[in-house]
């Protein structure tokens, strides 16, 4: 009644039940159309066959899930979901599906490291801006699980990300070129992420103005966690420096729309009085005119979703190379030299 | 050797191969510590047994994959990466894991709807702001798939949603409460819903209106496709019109900071020569310090998540019931009564 080399088919369960390929199918799948008695008689069989239905048989067979898990520790946020975009849409064509995990906070995190390895759900994990420890990594490669980076550096497995530093670099030069010497730096850290005076882009800060021999104040510089908020508060602190700074330099396209708004607020024209630079480059820099420095996010998506599928298709060919994709300084309306005040 | 009743266990391949269970975990895992030669004659049982490793064979056997698939049109928004947060917190404390599949236009719409019914990779669909039509639905129907929608309304499967038509009353009321008459309106569309002519936010403009014996001035209303961009340049043409409208009425929150900003940059003060009041309450809202009607996206995705739960888990109670949370009006500085004019 059945091969002993493979698993049963669909139409062993059709011959053994005495029925029709379509309605063993239908049987199975719950589908309308198929009377209680012959639905009971062939779940009968499929249980005495082991059968098992869905792709998932074929799967197991070879080993592999065709499925990648994306581990993700914000989703409302537009880096993440454009990133997600852009992974989703490679995967997908390939018939990869995606398992979303979002990893939020130390518990999550514990949990999803302690559950998704052992139980093989996932060929593979991209990690989303979201370091993962030695120890975590350990983990899954015991387990034979691919890790990849996407959106964040990593010494011990392959990413892909812009240089944080270079785009830190090309957003202040740009306002010391305009002739700045006083800019503030609104600087975000995450509960997930080194904090900002290891981040690479609070140092672009740091060196950009020791080359030019101008002294950091220490009253311009302003460490928040992420937020357009938070960004906002902590610009309304900054307007009321004395002098006030002329430029701000922004982590991020939101913390400068929060910085733009607080500006605003206290009287303050962008870019007349204040200019204002970003790193990112969303869609909310060309809704605000906002100047600022592009990373393809959409694309670093699709990179390290090529990346996991090389890893799974072509074992042999090793670890992928990591990947550094470039940024641009996008000048828009936000930035000037500044005027000289006559007070 | 093997029990014919069911699926061979790890004990059954660890008996057969010759080698300790952890042994034989390890082989079947790919992990490090074993010897080729053990890995090759594990797999060898392994195969001879039809054994299937992983979750899914527990899965299988029981019909369903303990799998969702959460369909959703766009990722880089607020209000779907909010909702998917919600989903997966409610869905992973549960043991679910989510399938993401974005369906951004009629090809991935066709595919996925062509694809993951038959191949049965989930036992229901959560439609995130999406409209499923009555053949996708019944094609998942009898595939066994159960759907629930997300953030919008549908008569024909269960949702969860905000009654869009009272929270555009909210808002348009608020501001013909303030003694607004000449209010306009930026209503946004979209590819995947409803036209806005039928959209439910634009009918609670025109029927306020309406019941207090204003006409609708078609020069007030601009319709668009999603995105604080486009409303930045519709409401450029706003600011243009003469008599200016002392009032805008926006969607969303997104389309409310293009506003803000395009007002801003035609000399336009909010909220002393401008109101604006828009519909979502997210993070936006209160970094401008904008008048919006709250809608509690987490929560719907909460609630979609226990829906499809309790599908899943209590098939016998039948279809959950659908269910609209309530919306309320939060009042920030965005909105005041109109300034009479001395001109």
């Amino acid at each position: 009644m059945r091969n002993d080399a493979g698993a049963p088919s669909l139409a062993d369960v059709a011959r053994a039940a005495g029925v029709s390929l379509a309605t063993a199918s239908r049987a199975i799948n719950n589908a309308y159309g198929v009377s209680e008695a012959t639905r009971q008689k062939v779940l009968a069989v499929v249980e005495q066959l082991d059968f098992v239905a869905s792709p998932d048989a074929e799967r197991l067979a070879r080993g592999t899930t065709r499925r990648v898990a994306l581990v993700v520790p914000h989703l409302e946020r537009w880096f993440f979901g454009e990133m997600v975009a852009g992974i989703e849409r490679e995967l997908s064509a390939a018939g990869v599906d995606i398992l979303l995990y979002r990893v939020h906070d130390l518990d999550d995190r514990r949990e999803f490291f302690s559950r998704l390895p052992a139980r093989r759900k996932v060929d593979a994990v991209i990690a989303i801006a979201f370091p993962v420890d030695v120890e975590e990594r350990r983990r899954l490669e015991l387990m034979g699980v691919a890790i990849t980076a996407a959106g964040g550096q990593s010494a011990d497995y392959p990413y892909v990300s812009i240089d944080d530093y270079a785009a830190g670099r090309q957003a202040v030069d740009h306002l010391l070129d305009l002739g700045h010497t006083r800019i503030g730096m609104l600087a975000s850290y995450e509960r997930t992420l080194p904090a900002p005076r290891d981040n690479l882009r609070s140092r672009a800060y740091f060196d950009a103005l020791a080359e030019r021999g101008i002294p950091a104040d220490p009253a311009l510089v302003k460490d928040m966690e992420w937020g357009a908020r938070n960004a906002s508060l902590a610009t309304a602190e900054l307007a009321a420096v004395d002098p006030r700074p002329t430029a701000i330099y922004a982590h991020s396209d939101e913390l400068a729309l929060g910085a733009w708004h607080a500006l605003t607020l206290a009287g303050a024209r962008v870019p007349d009085d204040v200019s204002v630079v970003a790193i990112d480059d969303s869609p909310l820099a060309e809704t605000l005119g906002l100047t600022s420095v592009h990373q393809p996010v959409r694309e670093q998506g699709t990179i390290a979703a090529r990346m996991v599928l090389t890893a799974l298709d072509r074992p042999a060919e090793g670890a992928p190379d990591s990947i550094v994709v470039p940024t641009r300084l996008v000048e828009r309306g936000s930035t000037r030299s500044p005027i000289p005040t006559h007070r």
